[in-house]
């Protein structure tokens, strides 16, 4: 099942109520399939790592991005930019580290649980884990290696929903983004 | 994860292309999980059947549809009103049988299969299976029992990609749906 060509600068849309339950039957295959929450985790990563790799393409040619400046302007166009295009939000960027290198993203509103209730012995299931896995998969096409993770969300009972992005370092230019 | 309420009649959209590889890391890990491409394709019904019950309440209510008089009027409605609604796409109505109980929706563009090409060893795989499922979970919600089945997929060679709705009985009133 590999990708094919040719698509148009169409944005074409669907609705949110069908991704977001197509999205809840993921997530439900994978904590059948696996034992433990930081495993469906680690699964949410992955698949939203390839998932991030094909959409940035998409995304510099819809939106025409050029390579950012620095780490805020990254931060800007990830939140105002690519949340806005491909899941309809803007996340508020936040709390930035003294060194510049770290920022979270705010997530009022997060259609990928607009439906869910974590059960209480799922305590430890970041639910939305492939939006982290897609900022990553984006960002390493660009040559940007960073480490992606929820630190609070509202489906278990926190004030906000949070997701922290660090900058690690630049990549080298030749390296090919592969599938994980 | 059970379902919320209090949700506007916001028609929200996302990407299609974001939609579409999800999809497609929920039949990718289906494929993993399950032997046989017959046994996929029976998860995909299902989870769509899941999707369809609660799709159709939204439906219902932003779309104004009311109960319909005919099988006619229930295709024209799913074409027309449905698929445009969730997936942005109409399908043409097609191929009604003598009896009028089973017609052919036609989808000439399938948002599902965007990126997909079928590995010779998957020649059973419906891989939009989970659309017969929504069909299927929505139309049992407004009490009418329907088979539901793909008999074309461009995705395996076909001309064009069909899908056969074939009324069965009328359900009774009383009958509430149920996760499958």
């Amino acid at each position: 099942m590999s990708r094919q060509s040719g698509r148009s600068s169409d944005p074409r849309k669907v609705s949110q109520e069908l991704f977001t339950l197509t999205y809840g039957s993921l997530v439900s295959q994978l904590v059948k399939d696996y034992e433990s929450d930081e495993e469906v985790n680690k699964q949410l990563d992955k698949m939203g790592y390839n998932i991030g790799i094909r959409l940035v393409e998409d995304f510099l040619a819809r939106s025409g991005e050029r390579r950012c400046n620095d780490f805020r302007e990254t931060a800007d166009i990830i939140a105002k930019s690519g949340f806005k295009m491909f899941l309809g939000i803007t996340p508020t960027v936040s709390n930035w580290s003294a060194a510049g290198d770290e920022f979270s993203l705010i997530l009022d509103n997060n259609p990928l649980t607009d439906f869910v209730e974590l059960p209480e012995e799922r305590s430890q299931l970041n639910y939305s884990n492939i939006l982290c896995g897609v900022i990553r998969g984006a960002l390493e096409t660009v040559q940007m290696d960073v480490n992606v993770r929820f630190v609070q969300d509202i489906l278990k009972g926190d004030n906000q929903t949070e997701i922290k992005v660090k900058f690690i370092k630049r990549l080298e230019d030749a390296v090919p983004a592969g599938e994980e």
